[in-house]
């Protein structure tokens, strides 16, 4: 059986080997949940960049930046890190330039694993039936909160792993912990969810849309990967 | 209300902050397990250690050597690192010096920190007393398995934050994801345990004896803590 194993933080990537591996990146709140709308609003590419200024310059090159630090949109930037940000008609075709605190980190990070997937809620399905399809074993990459563990993308691991459970072994710790973790809120994960401090904190300036929009399960049938240095829409 | 913080991986320790904090190292499958029931069976002090050179070198100097790589006894070591090694009466006024893969150096990396103490569930009780009775913000240093999340460890956090939670404020999704996680399997502990890597690992070559005996909650009330570069029972 293909093995299974989640890594719940960037800084502990280094100990996983990510060669042959299907890596998917998770940040529930909010990146990896908008990159999954925009492309479910046919935008062309995102191109995840770890720094504002990389943003600003694909701005001059016809890219629409988006993104935000701290949780707060990014002065000039054209757009924020809210998934209802990525809803508008006018984004059809458009490539973005998308920088944010850990997610965009995160996926340039995996980027040396053989594909890199995007991972939310809001394709939860759509994940797990590719990966299903496809014969390599799965690394899942929490992004976390500036290093460290954080709760929404772990519930996103052991959901996946969930899903998955009848077509790859549990390899590591951390799978069986957030998969088993994931069965013990899930008929209450909003709830549980608020309690969380990354959940305060983005509640503290946003209303309780955007969270209950990032869990929403498998709303959306697509999935994105890495090609080169951007992510594209491959089903 | 103190925060109660946690820390799943050594790897993280440096993106916590320390100062004026209280940190409770644990390392279940073995390290503190041991320590605390050496020290239940009066050893005088143990020196944590990070390296087997370290350990020969204070053997010469009249310290009864333990610990483990892999999992298994070091050649020429008086001791391993199974909790059981450590009941023989004529250990009654020992120094130890101690090494393990993981937990040894969980121990030092944490002794920057105002108070070190040593966790395990065999002394959960009387961690929890201390810390209530004290007025310092803790931190949970797990001390994983070779850099990566563990779940004997983090089941462990769950536990103490639980006995603490009318006392402490959690700080952090690692400490509610810890304590969410150990309440739901707490009544089936040692079945669920059955089925994490480390625990597989150590019944390889150990039987079922270690782990049971590890996983008995407040089998011993005394503490131990870290004074310059050794471990002594404080209470």
């Amino acid at each position: 059986m293909r093995s299974l194993t989640t890594c719940v933080s960037p800084q502990l990537l280094p100990l996983h080997d990510l060669t042959d591996k299907t890596v998917v990146v998770v940040d529930v709140l909010r990146a990896t949940s908008s990159m999954i709308t925009a492309f479910a609003h046919h935008v062309e590419t995102i191109t995840p960049v770890p720094t504002l200024a990389e943003c600003r310059m694909l701005k001059s090159q016809g890219y629409v930046t988006a993104g935000e630090r701290g949780g707060q949109k990014v002065q000039g930037f054209d757009l924020g890190n809210s998934p209802f940000d990525f809803m508008d008609h006018q984004l059809h075709g458009a490539k973005l330039a998308f920088t944010t605190t850990n997610g965009s980190k995160a996926i340039v990070l995996a980027s040396e694993a053989k594909t890199v997937l995007i991972g939310a809620f809001l394709n939860l399905m759509a994940t797990a039936e590719y990966l299903i399809a496809k014969n390599q074993p799965v690394l899942i990459l929490c992004a976390g909160w500036k290093g460290k563990f954080n709760i929404e993308d772990t519930l996103y691991a052991g959901a996946l792993a969930g899903r998955l459970s009848n077509h790859f072994s549990f390899d590591d710790d951390a799978t069986l912990a957030a998969a088993t973790l994931y069965k013990s809120v899930a008929s209450n994960l909003s709830e549980f969810l608020g309690r969380s401090s990354h959940a305060q904190r983005l509640m503290g300036f946003e209303n309780q849309k955007d969270l209950e929009f990032c869990m929403e399960h498998d709303k959306y049938m697509i999935n994105a990967a890495l090609q080169e240095d951007h992510l594209v829409r491959i089903n």
